[in-house]
């Protein structure tokens, strides 16, 4: 166990965000809610953003980028969408500063807006006015543009990365002619989210569709993909809406069809946001800090060179060359070769930090021609002759990922129970774990479930098959399978 | 000339308009003030951003990302930071809406914040705010801090890319154990932006320094690039300020140094922005539209089919093997197979839009195995064979980024003029053009130039020799080696 952090057991909260600031990913900032991400943070998301990019390029999106301030009207107009963000919205109605009497500043009255403007809490309505000026016939269809960007949703309770007021995050918005080219848009991102959390995060998903009171608000569908932390609670990693044609009625888009008949647009939007890092920790994380999926690691292999005065030339000579083999081929490799702390000091802050492979070298590995490699997934130490290293490595880089999923995927599956009756069910929730049972389909019965338990639909699984099974808590017979658990 | 743009010598200003909005580089948003990047316009700027990044990275700095809302009292903290930016501010003053009588929505004055926000306008305040956590000692220097961001500065009236209220950029924060070392970044970067502008954009720059009153607000020196657009004005292509330990004092952020005693930090910060695109709309377009360096260029060959039914799949067929064949070496190449506008409309729609190659390619052309290959910066037809053409292009694209660097530098030189007395002076500056003379270094002198002919002191150019010179306007001895001109 690392000095100074809290176990997992004890406090799973505080072991959360002791890792997230002694790895130094992310820290408060000065406004209540707010949250700096720091470098080593950062360079996750800028490894996730990579993944996800591509992904959307290669399957024909482009990127784009609208306006931070939106008048206050626009929200107001899709019913839903309106009662979704009005409650956490920040505010702008002043656009200048007058000095004080005390000194300091003061908001100039002078210069109060004709109309309140709202930082975005999502981008539909601006997007939406927009694509009225662009959309004339099929001809301008579809647009798939996604927008990498920042959103504030006021929050006082912060959690660093899943709960802060302003967050980063893509948002696409696609306009389409049709309604069954939108939902297969909306399915097609939904898949790329899965390929990118379990391929890149190391991170099993259960695919499906929320139900209506979980829904984004102003979606005809919200497509989900909800993933198990360490904890056994559920965290939602992405969503992709079908939003049928509301917002496309509210800005008064039409196109002209191919019959030349008007007609409105159909749309989609989808998101994932920087609370992913999140999920990476609460995921691998254990009580020694952060491992990381190799895939996404800033660093996936650390060299901590061992040395006194007197060899610390030739211990640094060699850790040099190791280091450039093993970037040849591509893998991040970091040679940590501070002289203010201990080699013990970096062991333990590399472990805190995640990076999957450390290799130790000291002078009598170099007159071996050796070096020792640790692995972060399991502790295990081997000698490794120091000209097979850089092949070594990039397979052991693979077996790490998939030792990463599958101990996710073990851990989920070993947690989902199939409780039989409401007294079963309680004692999961309470215990932890994911509910796999029955629904009557019936928003009074997901509240009162909700009410006695905090436990939530999470998702209603793509291979559900609610034939032979009775709601958990009405008894009636289900409308569906679905997934119940405590959620972030 | 295209049709329906507005020639360059009829009205600059509306022709720059007309370019950005018809080769779909940006909209204007629903906020006065406010702007829309579309796709093709976020497209350069992602070409800009990944050249920017990659050098960034090269010298050892990271990425990091810093809240958005600053606390009102940050921005007084620093004396002439207040001054510059507290005139332009968006302020946050409350979290929260709710219905209005009326039936939209209406400022919940329940949710008014103790201390208001404001909007980012440059992140120094909020940046040396944390800086003051992070730094104890000099083992924690040099901290390179680079943040990808958006920016709101209060404008009303707006140029697309040139002015707007909320604008994208990168901004530099770095701190630094000594002045040297700082003094030292801040060239650094300098040369950076040099390098990716001339390199990249194509587009030759003057560097040097701020006279004090230009510099940035809070800092020691500003350091800064300037080009000359295609109406002869100047326009401001980056800074880069060594900010001394002025946000160290204002924030109290000292260091242990080696010599065990507290010391305030030595910072620099530096920016360039999304401006970078109209700059090249403005250095490089013509009365047919834009004309779009190649490394820069979303799409460096166009290729424009041209067929009837009965040839479509044979020469798409065709179409199809060159594209792949020039994509193969990494060239960025769309084939437009738009059915539903004629070839004649494409010509002119990738012509406005800058494409650097144009590819058509006809029936007779499959037959004959050629290909037609137009230059967008001089023109120039010819035909080629289609066996050669991937090896042919690359190369090309190369003697056009040169062609456009050489024509833009033989532009400024012929537009650069060394008057000898105030009324030469005062018809350059009515003619447009950069005056380089002598200045006597007084502000008063400056703000006089400024007030007789709204030409003001872009840069005093690193290798200015003001031995021999006298002030252009007080006649007294030349302190420095200016160059005049009126801005952007």
């Amino acid at each position: 166990m690392s000095k100074g952090l809290t176990p997992r057991s004890s406090d799973y909260a505080r072991w959360y965000t002791d890792v997230v600031l002694k790895a130094e990913l992310a820290d408060y900032g000065p406004v209540r809610g707010s949250m700096v991400i720091r470098p080593y943070g950062y360079a996750i998301w800028e490894l996730l953003q990579a993944a996800l990019d591509s992904r959307f390029k290669a399957t024909g999106h482009v990127n784009a980028y609208f306006p931070l301030l939106i008048p206050k009207s626009f929200l107001s107009k899709e019913a839903e969408h309106v009662e979704g963000f009005a409650k956490e919205c920040a505010v702008v109605t002043h656009h200048r500063l007058r000095a004080a009497a005390d000194g300091g500043l003061e908001v100039d009255p002078d210069s109060k807006l004709d109309e309140e403007l709202i930082i975005r809490p999502t981008s539909e309505t601006v997007i939406w006015s927009m694509y009225k000026r662009w959309i004339n016939s099929y001809r301008d269809l579809p647009i798939l543009i996604n927008q990498w960007a920042n959103i504030v949703r006021w929050e006082l309770r912060t959690r660093l990365f899943l709960r802060t007021t302003e967050f980063l995050w893509q948002e696409g918005h696609t306009a389409h002619a049709s309604e069954a080219e939108a939902q297969e848009e909306a399915l097609r991102i939904l898949d790329i989210y899965r390929d990118v959390i379990e391929t890149e995060m190391a991170l099993p998903v259960i695919k499906g569709v929320k139900s209506e009171s979980e829904k984004f608000p102003g979606a005809v569908n919200t497509y989900t993909i909800e993933t198990m932390m360490g904890d056994k609670r559920a965290l939602q990693a992405g969503t992709s809406h079908y939003l049928g044609q509301n917002f496309a009625k509210a800005f008064d888009v039409t196109f002209r069809n191919q019959h030349n008949e008007q007609e409105y647009v159909y749309a989609t939007s989808w998101g994932v946001t920087t609370r992913l890092v999140g999920a990476i920790v609460m995921a691998h994380g254990d009580d020694r800090g952060l491992r990381l999926p190799p895939r996404i690691a800033p660093y996936q292999v650390v060299i901590v060179p061992i040395y006194k005065d007197d060899t610390r030339a030739l211990v640094l000579e060699e850790a040099t060359r190791i280091r450039d083999s093993i970037s040849e081929n591509g893998t991040r490799v970091h040679l940590d070769a501070r002289d203010t702390v201990s080699p013990g000091f970096k062991f333990s802050d590399w472990e805190m930090k995640g990076a999957p492979l450390r290799v130790e070298i000291g002078p009598r590995d170099v007159a071996q021609n050796n070096a020792v490699l640790v692995r972060r997934d399991s502790g295990e130490k081997q000698d490794i002759a120091s000209v097979n290293i850089a092949t070594f490595i990039p397979p052991l880089l693979d077996e790490i990922q998939t030792v990463l999923f599958q101990q996710a995927l073990d851990f989920r599956e070993a947690n989902t129970h199939r409780p039989k009756n409401w007294e079963a069910f309680k004692t999961i929730i309470e215990q932890g774990g994911f509910a796999r049972c029955g629904w009557d389909g019936e928003s009074e019965t997901e509240a009162t479930i909700q009410e006695e338990t905090k436990a939530t639909i999470r998702v209603i699984p793509e291979n559900q098959d609610p034939s032979d099974l009775k709601c958990i808590h009405s008894g009636k017979p289900a409308q569906y399978e679905v997934i119940l658990a405590k959620a972030y």
